[in-house]
This record gives C-alpha cells, structure tokens and sequence, in this order.
C-alpha cells in the first residue's frame, strides 16, 4: 500500500506564453496552464504550446480540460500537435474541450490531422452567461468579451465547504462516534436534546477563484463576472497609452485599461500577459498598470502562483 | 533607378528544425527551407516552423511554395499559424501548396482556423512519378516513399542551359550584332556559309539538384529518383543499428540505411535530419553512416549548404 498526503487544494497557475498574434523565438505564445491536485487544465493552446508545456515539467498525461477563449490561430493553432503529443503521453481519461459556439466545428477541422487517439474528445460549447464544473469540481463560469469575433472571458472558483467545529460538539455533548453523522447532516438526539447540524457547522467561508480576460475590450460586463476573484489575468496587448484607438479598433486593452478592469472587479491581484509582438520589454509600461491597480504583475513566460483556502493569492518565482 | 546585381542562381538549403515527432525547447520539427534566387520554397511544416523561419532572418513574404511530404501532424501543423505570419508580412502574390494526394482536403480542414488571406492559395497534388515546375523554374518531380500513409520523397533539379561560345563565333566570322539571333537558336548568313547555332553552342552541361526523403523506408525507386544529386537530405530517425526493427516497423530509417540510400543514389552529398526525440546527440551515431557514405553530415537546426553551377555542393558554416 501506498500511503499519500492529500495536497491541500489550491490553484496552481503558470503563464506557459505571454506573446500575442506570433510566436517569437524567445516568447510563446499566450497559454494558461493551471493545476487542482493533480489534474491539468489548459486555457488556450497556441503554436508551440506543447513545447513551452514541456519547459515546465507539470508533465501531459493529467490534462484534462483545455479551454478555447476564441477561435484565432494565435490561440487554437497548437491543438493538433498537442493532440499528437498527448497520444504519446499515456493518457487514457477523456479530454473535454470547452469553448465558444463553433468550437465543435473548428476542432473538428483541425483534428483531420490528428490521427487515432487512445482517449475519448468531448466538446462542449458555451455562450456568455453559462456555467460548467470541471473535473476535479472546478466551478467555470463564463461572459462574453468584445472582440473581432466571438470570446469567452473565463471564471474559475473553488468553494469551500463550512468548517465542522468540533468544540460546539464537544459542548453539547455529542459523543465523537455520532460527529461523522453531524457532518453528513443529520441531526443527532443527546439526552433529551436533538442537535441540529447547523449547531455544529460555521458559517459560509469564501472559496477561491481566478479569471483570464484576454482578446477583448474591457466591459462592465466582464468586471462584474470576475467581481472579487482573488487574482485576474488579463491581456495586456499595449502597454503604452497613446496606442488606445490601436485597442479600441482591434479588440484589445492596453495596460492601463486592463489596470481599470481589476480595479472595477475588486480582483486581489492582476497579471498581464498577451504582450504585442512590438513590444520587447512590456515593463517598460508598468506603471501605465500599477498606477491604477498597485497589484499587478507584467507576465513573462513562467510566472507562477497559487491561490489557497489559507493563504490567498501568492505569488511565485518564475519557473 | 536601381541598379541590382544579378546573382549566381544557386540552391542554398537551410535546416529550419531536425526532429521527429514532436518539437522540444532546443530543436524544432524537420523543415527545410530553400532560396533560388530571392524566392523561398519550404519543405513541411510542423509546430513552430514560423518560428524557427524568424530566426534565420530570411523573410516570410518571398515564400512561394511549401512541399509537404506527408500529412503527419509534425510535418504540418504549423501552416495556419505561417498562414497567419505569411498574411502580416506584405505577402500579396500567390502561394502553391504541394503534397501528395488528400492535401486540398486537408489543408481545407486546417485552414478554418485561418482568415481572410491577402493573397491566393493554389494546391497541387502529386503522385508517383509526377513532375511539375515551381516558380523560379525549378523543375521538381516526386517518388513515392513508404510510410504509414502516402508521403511523397522530392527532387528539385535547376537545369543549366548550353553555352554560347564567342570564340567559335568569332572564328566562324560571324559579326558581333548577329550573336544575338544566334543565342536565339537562328541560323546566320555569312558570306557564302550558313553558321548553324549548334555550331556556337556548347554540348549539354550538368545542371544542379538536391532531394529530400523523409518519413520513408529506403526504397530501390528512392535511389533511382535521386541518381547524382549533389545533395541527398533524408531522415535519421533511428542513429543505432539496433532500431532497425523499429525503423521497418514504422516506416522510418537508421542512419546506415539512410547512407545506403545515398551510396545507392551516387548522390555528392548526404545529410540526415528528423531525429526522434529520444536521440539527443545524434552525433553519436555518426560512423554508423560515414562507414557507408563518409560524405555525410549529421544535420543541426540551422545547418546550410548552397548548390551552385560552379562550386556544387558546399557546406556552410550553421546559421
């Protein structure tokens, strides 16, 4: 028998590429990996993906979901060779692949190239408004973007279950073998009192969420749907504000509307990724960001962070 | 006006990637691109190819053609994001897609990923024992290889035209102002003798060629389509005699196969690429096939080498 610690459950997020529209030899393009326990969840699957994946060691077989904010080759073109890698992998569980409308039919293009795998595709297409549970009973929520075509902005939350307080327990004198039926909800007869489970459960606690707004203008919309997320990845197509009609005419946000939209969102923390391929050193424009919403992060491939029932949002050293 | 020097045309061959299967941090997918005069002609297309094309400086917009062997997704799943690159770069003027039979549909397929195109798309298809002339004159016929699926092995020959001999004219007496109409296969008057072109033309001269085989066993009619070409690119997928069973299994080659082939062929020249993924430093292998064929030379991405009418066939240092 193999005995195993159960992880403490928490998001485990890592940028693989924070490049927009083309892939640059030293910068992949945007990607999203993220962890719950040992299921893999990918948000958006550029080409070469698979490659910046592989950088990082979190390893294929465990991928579960991949998630398309939107159909652009810049996000979706890395679908068929990681198919072809994940074939190779091990992997034998079923693959869900959410997106937007269309998501059905555009990968079922791309997978022309994608021989026979040894697991199961589902595809499940959402439209703004709608919720899902991941494996691994990840809450994902979405709402449109504003865009060049239709985009999904994503909302990840982990809730928590009320704390079993074992003192009340004790108080009311329920013996320890009838505990696990408190906590199963039911009631429980001491004597000639009845405990009720709510005497013995705390109140609500806060889970835990993230979200990731990327090709898309900043909406009231998508500030309301991320409300109070403990950490908010965004892209950051321009960091220099005199490119704003640039934002406005292609979909996108510069850094210091991206800033305005965590702050709007009361989010704990804010990432930027998606840089333009014109611009080399995006924390050149940091403070166009940190101005508004002090929390931010300018990306880079490799940031890395957790957010925990206890801790909260932490950030990490680049992998 | 601008005054351009009209260079020597020559085959100049750059290994874009050398490996199989799948693209790792340090080596990208077989892919070779080759330049007669400025335009640019690329064979296959994997995850990352645009990227390792950025690299090497050589531009997007000149490309003409792209050859793809064979509809495995590591030799083609980098079109839409090129098509992408290729749609930014000023590219106006048409691009020839070429492959076996099945590419319309399957680059059909990839390409609902890809948007409006500002310039057009043709597809050719191959078979076994065809031949077709790319742009830049660039005569290419195709044997058919074996795999598991059609691919199709590529030679590119550039045919030199016979020589006009000024000193044999001028001995014949033939006035300088009817050299012209000579060159152009008419016969001249002079005095009482008709000068016959063929009497101011030299004999037939050797033009210059390369050949790709990749993603196939080594076959006789391999050997046979490649008789003396200057350079012979094929695949290394297995360095160590001892995956020969593997390389029957799966339609691949070892290194001494490969350099079989070559000696078969009488080709000048043999370099090896696609690598699989578990070989890290293919060079370990070398005598494998210098034993069989000493002119070759175990490929890295970036080696280069250039054809020309002159020199033949001269490596380069990697770029």
């Amino acid at each position: 028998m193999r005995i195993m610690r159960k992880e403490v459950t928490v998001f485990d997020i890592l940028l693989l590429g924070t490049g927009a529209m083309v892939p640059l030899p030293q910068r992949y393009l945007s990607s999203t990996l993220f962890r719950v326990d040992a299921g893999l969840h990918l948000i958006d699957c550029g080409e070469g993906t698979q490659v910046a994946m592989r950088r990082y060691g979190w390893g294929f077989k465990r991928l579960q979901t991949i998630l398309l904010t939107h159909f652009h080759a810049d996000h979706i073109a890395g679908l068929p060779g990681l198919m072809h890698t994940l074939a190779h992998s091990g992997k034998t569980d079923r693959l869900t692949i959410v997106g937007p409308a269309g998501t059905y039919q555009i990968v079922s293009g791309l997978f022309v190239i994608v021989g026979q795998l040894p697991f199961e595709v589902y595809i499940q297409e959402l439209q703004d408004g709608d919720e899902t549970v991941l494996e691994g009973g990840i809450r994902c929520s979405v709402v449109a973007g504003e865009h060049r075509g239709p985009v999904l902005c994503y909302r990840f939350d982990l809730d928590r279950a009320p704390a079993f307080l074992p003192e009340e327990a004790e108080r009311l004198g329920v013996p320890r073998n009838e505990w696990s039926r408190l906590q199963r909800g039911e009631s429980v007869a001491v004597g000639d009192n009845i405990v009720q489970p709510e005497q013995v459960i705390s109140g609500p606690r806060p889970g835990i969420s993230f979200g990731i707004a990327t090709d898309t203008r900043p909406l009231d919309a998508i500030a309301n749907h991320m409300s109070e997320v403990n950490l908010l990845i965004t892209e950051g197509t321009y960091g220099d504000d005199a490119d704003q009609n640039k934002a406005i005419e292609r979909g996108h946000m510069t850094f210091r509307e991206a800033a305005t939209l965590a702050r709007n969102a009361h989010a704990g923390a804010l990432w930027l990724t998606h840089f333009g391929a014109g611009m080399l050193t995006p924390q050149d424009f940091e403070a166009n960001a940190t101005n508004v919403f002090p929390n931010t992060t300018i990306g880079e491939d490799g940031l890395h962070g957790t957010i925990s029932y206890d801790a909260g949002y932490r950030p990490h050293s680049p992998e």
